[in-house]
């Protein structure tokens, strides 16, 4: 018997889902590999991924209500992430269509420096099917509706995915619109599967035939499917999601022109769904002195007044209180937290105070939950020496004004060696679903050379395979000579398509 | 001490090289920290690789003859190789000034369906510094001048490579190359390093500051470069190119019709370079019958009138007595073996005979050095199966006739879902470095999703960093609005040069 619980409540009660079998999930992958071929024409992909849009559109109050209920998230943020899940699907239907994601490359045979050259080509192919383990605090975006689902059928990967144990009647209704949309479009139902109970995720990434893992959480349930991982004959990538401080530095500059300003939105960055964030801002430097004063003073003053939050299970409530009395422990200052409440999974929001100069791996631990650490700054090589210092992240974010370009100059360097995203003049929360995203970071903020969210995060999926001196009618049809409707590089130029 | 020896008589001597200590290891990563800024630069890096296709040019004659007495590997073979990596600069060069490869994306801030998005621009960086692993068989190609070192230089990644102990001399002169390349265009000397012993191999991918390690040799080396990678802090992406048994099919109409053809360049390409080519034909599936034992007649003949070939070093030798004694046991019969020779490391080529409906991974062995092992079909469906059992590749080759359509839709789907390249009418041997290049394959060819000869090697030693809202002043210049010297993607559409 697998429990759902709500977090408002702390109460639990039967799912009605049980723990899915060995043989069920060897039945599964036995599934998934039989759809490939289905999957392996690019139109059919785009369809199967705008059908996906639609069908989660048009569950969207039923998706929403029952993530509410597992989650304690509120309502507008489950309906936007909704939203934001049908988009995903949308726009990776739009890739499928432009192709330039399958790399097709055409190097005619010629006479080379080196002497006659075969004939080559080459394009990108589904890895094979793909588990999928998404997070407890995106129940949508990075679930089973979510970007490695989408980004998975986009590759042509068929994809099964693991319900998580903080929302599984989200998962398996997230399932049924999968389910929904493949008999719509006539795709193949062994396109998706999903598997519940943590034995069975383990199972999965165990099973022959699975061949890369899309993962989203945290650290140690990572090194649990690594461990699995490396049991197997063939080792298969593991795309992992991992953990993120997200450091955030205000100038002197920016502190003094609009730090009310940055205090309202710092404030509001790092409560925002509970500041159960993978983006979350982890740790704020601030100027010593008033400007900087002004800012602490600003959020201490709204943080004691927030309410008490609901987190999103009773490990991360717990975790929540270990990792602030760790850091209170390490040296930090509680400078400020709110009224807890007793009910359900609540957390008090607080906020901590150190010196930059203190700042190292002890103080930098990620917490999920509404906390923050203010770091103190008395210089800005106080600040780059701690960025150098703290562990890597997603995001890094700086608050400066115009003529303090030489403060970007000297920390442009640590920003982009330790985190996947710079962000400026703003917050690194909210991550747009675009082309040019870059969701993943340096490790221990993931362990991956790709994105997970956005356009490329396909390319996880993906191997490259070449045929050479092959005839035309033994190619696949975007590599052969003639019109195309993608762009392809063809000896060695970048070729515009031509129908 | 360390030796080098000449197989070609097995008589060693000092090097006049030591092993290098862990204190200089880490002086040398501390060197190629120091000279990633200086590689940021495209063009400089273009102009490097021009100079390193210059250098190696130049000194020609000393590479190959230096290699030639540590490798035993003919004069002809060897020109050819270090051609083959001047060529593979000069290819890179142009790749760097094409610019295609740094995935720059620039989506300006806009309305969205979700709502307002930020200005997103993306671009790919160098990991930091490479450790390569040079393999035996190709003191050049694949050594110190090899494709890694290319694309890492490419990619903006200084590079420490290990000598391999196979050609210590050859690595300490190819490292001489690289040093002159890097004065003459004033590239900082960190930009390359080199490291001598097995001990300072294990140190140098368990260094603090080492970003990724490209590896060609055996799965046993792999496996101890992997552990060591896995005692760091930070795991490390390891490239590796590991084994391949590179199965060759030939039809039975191709049998009938240019049956002896086929039998030369098969003999030629099993016991080109003695053997040890990664792509190697270790497998060739002939059908039963007159026209198939008209092959292996003819490969018999071809084999049992050739002379003894030079190995490598010892350990090869050793091994490929090994396999033969092991492959026989299994149940392979021998029909033919040359005459042997008791001086340096030489073996005999030699053939094996098995049936195709006993082919698993016990008869499909990876064998380095000339022997093949000819598996006789009956069918098709034989030859289907008998691809599933077998170990994956980095290669699958196919010959077939214009009227065979209906084989090679058969086998389609199992050649690119087990190997890395498929190769029609031709032989696996010779890997022509282009754009459309695929030199990789499912695991055990290799652990990557990556090529490791042609263009889109470079992607292995990148990582995408994504700037939110930044200044125009704060942005790296080709993400910058206005013209561009390279193809961009703007607001998702691929955007050809404008300059």
């Amino acid at each position: 018997m697998l429990v759902t619980t709500d977090p408002r409540t702390a109460v639990s009660e039967d799912s009605g889902l049980i723990d899915t079998t060995p043989d069920e999930v060897r039945l599964l992958v036995d599934h998934a590999i039989a759809a490939m071929p289905a999957l392996s024409d690019l139109e059919t992909r785009a369809h199967l991924l705008d059908a996906l849009a639609a069908a989660t559109t048009a569950r969207r109050e039923e998706l929403a209500a029952t993530a509410e209920r597992e989650t304690g998230l509120g309502r507008a943020r489950l309906d936007s992430e909704v939203a934001r899940a049908a988009f995903q699907f949308s726009l990776f239907a739009q890739a499928v269509r432009e192709g330039s994601f399958i790399e097709a490359m055409i190097d005619h045979a010629a006479d080379t420096p080196l002497g006659p050259g075969p004939d080559v080509r080459r394009m990108l192919l589904p890895l094979g099917p793909v588990a999928v383990f998404g997070s407890s605090n995106f129940p949508f975006a990075f679930s089973v509706l979510g970007g490695d689902t989408a980004s998975a059928i986009a590759a042509g990967c068929p994809v099964i995915a693991k319900a998580h144990g903080s929302h599984l009647l989200t998962s398996a209704l997230s399932f049924e619109v999968l389910q929904a949309a493949a008999r719509a479009v006539g795709a193949p139902s062994g396109a998706f599967g999903i598997v519940f109970g943590r034995r069975a995720g383990v199972d999965l990434v165990r099973a022959s035939g699975i061949s890369a893992v899309g993962f989203t959480g945290s650290l140690g349930a990572a090194n649990v499917l690594r461990a699995a991982i490396e049991e197997r004959d063939d080792p298969i990538p593991f795309f992992g999601e991992l953990s993120s401080i997200n450091p955030l530095v205000i100038s002197a500059g920016a502190a003094r022109v609009r730090g009310e300003q940055i205090a309202q939105g710092l404030f509001t960055s790092f409560t925002g769904s509970a500041g159960q964030l993978c983006t979350k801002p982890g740790i704020a430097f601030v100027p010593i002195g008033d400007d900087g004063q002004a800012i602490v003073d600003s959020v201490v003053s709204l943080t004691i007044d927030a309410p008490a939050q609901v987190l999103l299970n009773d490990r991360i409530r717990t975790s929540f209180t270990q990792i602030s009395g760790r850091l209170r422990a390490a040296g930090a200052d509680e400078v400020a937290r709110a009224t807890a409440t007793s009910e359900g999974f609540t957390a008090a929001p607080s906020v901590l105070e150190v010196a930059a100069s203190e700042l190292g791996f002890e103080l930098a631990e990620e917490c999920f939950g509404p906390m923050l650490v203010i770091a103190r700054y008395e210089s800005i090589d106080q600040v780059e020496a701690a960025l150098w210092r703290i562990p890597k992240s997603l995001t890094t974010t700086i608050h400066i004004e115009e003529d303090e370009r030489a403060i970007v100059e000297k920390l442009q360097a640590v920003m982009t060696a330790t985190s996947g995203r710079v962000v400026f003049n703003g917050f690194p929360t909210g991550v747009r679903v675009t082309w040019a995203q870059q969701h993943g970071g340096p490790w221990p903020a993931t362990n991956s050379q790709h994105t997970s969210v956005g356009v490329t995060a396909v390319r996880r999926f993906l191997r490259p395979v070449a045929w050479q001196n092959a005839p035309h009618w033994a190619l696949p049809k975007v590599l052969r000579d003639g019109s195309s409707s993608i762009p392809r590089r063809i000896d060695g130029v970048l070729t515009a398509p031509s129908v």
